[in-house]
């Protein structure tokens, strides 16, 4: 019973995720698709603690109202029967062909209003699922052609209605804390706000960035070759870790949404342990998907390798850090001095003079060895299982 | 003349551009040192504004007070008999072994002190030169080995040292605007604050954010294959485009610092565009140099090129302009809407309730198009001369 | 009228190409389908030469055998009405989910040979159409998971079913010439034979080499960041260029298949220099589709842009071959020496001895200034039409 | 003692790996150099089997005679002393500035003529030293501007380069077996034959190809966002695979050089599973580097640390081997089929025939789920060592 997931554990699944039936660019559907109340059913039995979904994964953009209220009792009484909680809740803003020159940055202000609009009723729908965090994925707030000149426009619309809905949710008290989350491209070819940065500088220029944080993906930042790690640690010092999405990825190339930990051991790993350390107490959200080639089986076990692998490597980082050596090893990699520290810390004038003042032994600094190969190796050695 | 570069181009070098000696991983120099007098002479003769520097390309890091004093007084000359400014200055905190791990970031304390001091003493030599922005190129602040932990600590201590030297210069009365410049990758694994986005996010938990802002560079940002376009036009939103480092790179390699338009013309002319159409008003400063298969003549030949390629871009930036064609399609592709336009400005209840209530024609909005392929098209036809 | 498309340009688009409906993996199809017969009448109105298929474009993949004689003398009557030629086909061995795991390389013994079945019956249609040369684009011939150990097998698999249709061609006296179209990944997470340089390797190890040659893709070959012109190069040199797919896509990212010229305007002038100069008299097949933005009109305007960029191109190419500084300068870059010509062009033991004997000026050598930047910056503004 | 490296494993070492003095292109050396006979006594106190060598690792391209025999007859007593052997060397044609544009392939003939008298000096180094594979990585063969118009001309250079090498060995009776080492960039903006599969058709084309194979390198195929793994899986299968280098590499930037299983250990273990299962008997070299942090011990470490992760991925790839579930996942996997075997393995009329008139049932094949999920899941836990 190693590694058994629990509500505990706070890992959450989308609809879409082990609902995905398997369509891609050149290839049609592998997999039926799966009714959202046997889904929930399902992760409850698994050990998931959520589900989250956009709108229309549960209610079809075209649902008349009676037919939302069916589902929509379905949905709850299979949350209710399984505990299973909806943590987080967005908007579909990508599907469908209105879409398809971007939604809140559209060149045309109809569907602009029709993206808040349609935002407005998604978050009303969230609202009464329970959800707390609100997503905003900006997949079709992009472009191809940079002749059009949007790109300055493009980030005023983002702006526009992202204090706008901000209002919305603390008018209705919906509470909702929101979560940019940055993709560099695909669908579009290049997407606005990329990459994790991007959305950390953007939420300082909003009306109240108080209210926004980020949903990093590990797909996302690395499929711009970025250090996914460094870049969940600058969302965590700017207090902005409000959700994350886990699977994985090779750089460089289209969107793959693999399994968490089926591709880069090492960065999960670190991953984990940042989470873990960090004391980020939100939702482990797996946003990912059971291969095209899988069947219904296979969808389940993706579902569960995405759980167990995260609890193998949480006992590993508890391992790391009860580990002498390693720990002697960072220990030794890190040179305090507390007269510097003081003054360093903070800038007076003498401060600045004192410094000026001292002698660094330049060449013997820079040949310290820092032990980082051994500490690395000692590492492997930890994840491979043989220390 | 056509084309002809003039000071009021605002065209800079650094000394490290045209002087760069054609060392690479793999191959000795094939140039011989430049000196710097005699580079400021050539650069005002070829119609360039200024010169930029790191401490270390005038001022050995060993150098005696009195060669210092030396050196600074033949190169002012210099400045003087040209006529060429010296707009920028930085700190060289990459090419001792000292900072082999990192200087703001060391996990050393002594290094990190050093790193303090010695930007300090190149910020009195930037400021005796006349210098007003003060780049930071953090190309050591990163990580190969992450087990060390180091992430966040990086940032606490990165910020802790720029906070320190935004009061150094205010207390100086140096008048510095402060340019962060982002890279992702190289010479580090990974660099903190890998994109102009990640520096963004980084400006607003500084202590005065108002003194920094973004010194893109295209290269860097082509490096982790984001639209660097949209980059520079982030920052502007912001208001921190600062300072700008012009070259040319292919996407997801090492840095290759081309040329500028050597590479990719399109972006560059939807750069010059941006720039020119955005009122900035800085240096356009070529962070580049030339093919190490050169001699000196090839270096000539590669400074004129760039400046010469912006002005060709930017004249065709003028006709872009004037093109009626391209301005009407431009024209019908942004569907503007008054009512809606109002709604949707800024939040109110009654916004939001009569927003709701709109019907919008999903299907008919899904269906038209914006005529990107025609604008894309004579967009290239436009930078192909034939229109 | 210049610049004017017409057959003897040789400029094909495939059924899928204009007929694309622009479904992406995050979004529903914006454009209707277009009837076979109509792309013929419209492409040939364009100045097209021909159009190629997959067995279903024209044939859906469950049809009756008198619904395949009705589309097929629907579609004649076009070809033969506008005169337009079928120069290729190719099979569609990846949109059904039993090639979910790959075709040739299934691990599934009825699926292999369900390929090679279904393969034949497209070389039947190909051949009645009037179809020379076949494509094999092997887009699900590859792998997410390497646990299953395939690797080996797969091209065993793979060279054991091109041997099987390469017989069955010349058995029934279709006289194919085959074209391998390598990708590196998507749909798959890594594709076989992902280069073209890895299906030049695989043809020498195929029963009969001298039916098979290469079908290079720019976007495919750019995807992997490698330098496309170089690798149709190498199939020029070794005899194997049989079919050419001109599209456009950024360097490390999602298959984009964009407008040839729209990105890299660079590379694409050398393309077509190389072509043109090589003697290539094949189909300039545009591999690419209008942007999922666009309706009908701008797929058309796709489709003339490609063939447009095209001919400004080669227009271009010939005015670099008369323009006397450029060709001096390559003249000049190339050293030519008549007497160590002769002692290097064939080994013999006095060659060696000769050469081993004499005295080279290493430094002098070193030092040469190749010209190549002033050569690239001509280059560069012949492009921008301002020489 | 577990994981301790012998002389039977075949680890070898290049002088330049261990011996690398941590310069980059942004920073100077951080560790003095070796001699040559201390590392070939450090290599084999670590259990290595054999120690590489460019010939100006061991001997000055400026050398004297006496210098040389100094060096040769002290290297000699070194290999004696500690056992080790030299079964590959190499020519360094890329640190001078005379190769700056190329060696085999360059301009200039002259440069040619003394690239290739250089490199039958370096044969006739190796072989003195009981060398008997010869690698050539040309990573001057390239360009950063295509306008030269050399890319078809370096090819037919490259052939004639390599072709009178080879009949120089088997002339002077050297029994080498040449190893082309493919990389798709850095030092040049583009290297020729990039990858693996380059190298493969290239080595179609010379006068003797079966003296030609490959010398893989797993930065190097990575560098372009290939699998390795698949890579070497066709040098294999073309009876190719002469040497391998083994490191560690992100995708999609600079040649890192990591120690081997520093970055993927999935990729790691599957290649180490290739090489045993293939019967590779040749050496592992380890073509890589300490981290520029490091002092000497740091070499040291890394060294050891290469080794280690090789031979503990050995013993888990006979672990995979025996796993009772594994196996029986693989074995379902892999659908055979005997009947279906004999019509496809062989092109027949009759065969063809008999293929043509059978009935699949598509559906039903596209429907099953082959289980790669939970395979894959399970080799993550093995690696990790959870089972």
């Amino acid at each position: 019973m190693a590694y058994q997931p629990k509500p505990e554990h706070k890992f959450t699944f989308g609809l879409w995720t082990v609902g995905n039936v398997g369509r891609d660019p050149f290839g049609l559907p592998t997999r039926p698709p799966l009714e959202p109340d046997y889904i929930v059913y399902k992760l409850a039995e698994l050990g998931a603690y959520g589900v989250n979904l956009h709108d229309n994964d549960l209610i079809p953009i075209d649902a008349s109202k009676s037919e939302r209220e069916r589902i929509l009792k379905r949905f709850k009484k299979a949350l209710q029967d399984s505990g299973l909680a909806v943590p987080m809740a967005t908007t579909n803003l990508f599907s469908d062909p209105i879409f398809k020159d971007g939604a809140f940055t559209s060149p045309d202000a109809r569907v602009r209003a029709y993206a808040i609009q349609k935002t407005m009723q998604a978050m009303d729908l969230g609202a009464e699922l329970g959800a707390r965090t609100y997503v905003f994925w900006g997949g079709r707030e992009g472009a191809e052609v940079d002749a059009g000149g949007n790109a300055l426009e493009a980030l005023a619309r983002y702006r526009e209605a992202l204090n706008f809905l901000a209002e919305y949710s603390e008018d209705q008290g919906y509470g909702y804390r929101f979560a940019l989350e940055p993709k560099p491209n695909e669908p579009r070819g290049d997407i606005y706000l990329p990459v994790v940065g991007a959305a950390l500088g953007f939420i300082a220029t909003l009306d109240k960035p108080h209210l926004f944080g980020l949903n990093p993906e590990v797909a996302h930042e690395t499929m711009a070759g970025l250090n996914f790690v460094h870049a969940v640690a600058q969302a965590i010092d700017a207090g902005k870790l409000f959700h994350i999405d886990l699977n994985d990825q090779k750089m460089g190339r289209f969107d793959q949404d693999l399994r968490f930990g089926a591709e880069n051991l090492k960065m999960a790993f670190f991953l984990v342990k940042l989470l873990e350390d960090s004391g980020y107490d939100g939702p482990r959200h797996f946003d990912a998907h059971a291969l095209r080639t899988e069947d219904e089986a296979g969808v389940w076990e993706f579902a569960k390798g995405c759980m167990r692998t995260y609890l193998i490597l949480k006992e590993k980082a508890e391992r790391f850090d009860r580990d002498r050596e390693i720990q002697d090893l960072i220990g030794a990699y890190k040179v305090q001095d507390g007269a510097l520290a003081r003054l360093t810390a903070k800038y007076s004038r003498e401060n600045a003079q004192a410094l000026k003042g001292l002698e660094f032994d330049r060449e013997e600094l820079g040949r310290r060895g820092p032990g980082l190969e051994r500490l690395d190796q000692l590492t492997v050695e930890l994840l491979l299982g043989v220390r």
